[in-house]
């Protein structure tokens, strides 16, 4: 399996995760199918349409609309299947931290195929990473994760980073698919949100103890 | 009148009753002539401005200013005459209706154009006819109605598919314009929101009855 | 400082503004580091950036980065500095008129490079002006504070106006640097909106007084 088809199936991978975390938070709500759909649609492919628009590339689920049929299959399916997956609420967290990680270190190599500077770079990550869980929640009218006071755009910007020092390492800065620096920068991302979430691990909250 | 100007007063048509359910909305909370004009606007064109972003348009009110005339005189004229409709809330639902089918049918025959598949066409019909709606609801802090058990976005893919597949028989799948399948697919857009909002029918919830 | 300079800073001076006001925002709700940067990027940097995917512009902090580098350095300061502020919430208000009234002619200016009508103007400053802002609030899970009673977006549409009315009497419309217009313009925009602050004028509510 050549570079470009991993990372091909890694795209579809996230865009499933966040459309299952689309679909359960809907089942949260008790919504219907249709709703599970839409909310689905919009979780998965809502961060890298905004990235699409901001970099102006092509959309991308317009160039490949199998992007979006996983969208629509991960949704249907998570309607029939979610009801025997206990723990909702920590599934839906888990899938989101995966698909988080993904989209980050996804963002930073493209925004590099863009020439794009560092912290674009990882700005694209914590956009493409964070607007589709915002537009989920923002439509079920309840406060965004990443707004919460647990480590998410931390964990986001800190495998951008990985990525990118990862690549700038090996002399390799423009976009070309590195393994190593994608596995690191995922394993980066995913590790910081996941202790986070099992020690609750917070940034201090503003006031700053410093300010003392 | 030649079919190309059909198509436009259509669309005018679909942006003015976006833009009075806007301003109803507005109207209801008992806001000031400017919210009504911003919400009206926001209502009318947002679904459009989405559409056109993601398909890489001009933006329609950018190429024919018009479109944002008529969205502001509705929105200016409903804060004077709302006062004498009675059954706001009953009027807004219905105005959302005819709103969301004109939008569907439009947007399926734009993505033809674009020579996207008809799933693309189905989503940019779903995305075009809710994205007004729900950026005005969002704006409001309330539920987007598409996200109501009530049949909303089915209604909007049953109106975009009626419309393909009309085109599909007559052989004609180009974008250009259709009477028959405009037709087609905005009565079944519209008759079935209607036939939900009148008899109140519901998609099944989560979790599914088939689930038992 | 030549003139094209000058704007510059201006831009700079109105994203740091409006980052500064999501960083207050977030302040309010004591959230954590990140959150303030999340929450100042987006608001420093949203409004500009609906204004460019519409208008087709390339996004202007992917051009310049030295936007983003000020909006996460303001929101940043803030973190640090605001627990020194009193009245935060009178802060935020007036941080947030000067950015209105800076982004408002700014937009008005582009949309002239753009040969857009005095209407389109009008209407992309009533975007940019307001869209950082109602991104902020509608994260935040509030009433976005354009849809209040309060004079608002009539502020930012009578600051545009302003401006283009003395581009038109200077006979520029192209929308070369007017330093006149644009401190004309401002000038405008920031004293009625700072007029509804201090005296707390409100636009009459719906239903209208003429309706009795």
């Amino acid at each position: 399996m050549d570079i470009g088809q991993t990372l091909y199936w890694i795209g579809l991978a996230g865009c499933a995760v966040f459309a299952i975390s689309g679909a359960l938070a809907a089942a949260e709500k008790q919504h219907d199918i249709m709703s599970f759909i839409l909310l689905g649609v919009v979780t998965g492919i809502g961060g890298g349409t905004v990235r699409d628009l901001i970099l102006d590339r092509p959309v991308f689920w317009l160039v490949d609309p199998l992007y979006l049929e996983v969208c629509i299959a991960a949704a249907g399916l998570t309607f029939f299947a979610a009801r025997k997956i206990k723990f909702k609420h920590k599934a839906l967290v888990w899938m989101d931290a995966a698909g988080m990680a993904l989209f980050s270190i996804m963002a930073a190599q493209i925004s590099q195929q863009w020439h794009a500077s560092w912290m674009v770079a990882m700005v694209m990550a914590m956009i493409t990473a964070s607007f589709g869980g915002i537009i989920r929640d923002v439509l079920l009218d309840q406060m965004p994760v990443v707004l919460e006071p647990e480590i998410y755009v931390s964990a986001s910007l800190l495998g951008a980073l990985g990525y990118l020092l990862t690549c700038s390492f090996q002399g390799v800065e423009d976009g070309s698919a590195n393994y190593l620096a994608l596995a690191i920068g995922f394993s980066i991302a995913f590790s910081v949100r996941g202790a986070a979430i099992i020690w609750d691990l917070r940034l201090p909250k503003f006031p700053p103890p410093a300010a003392e």
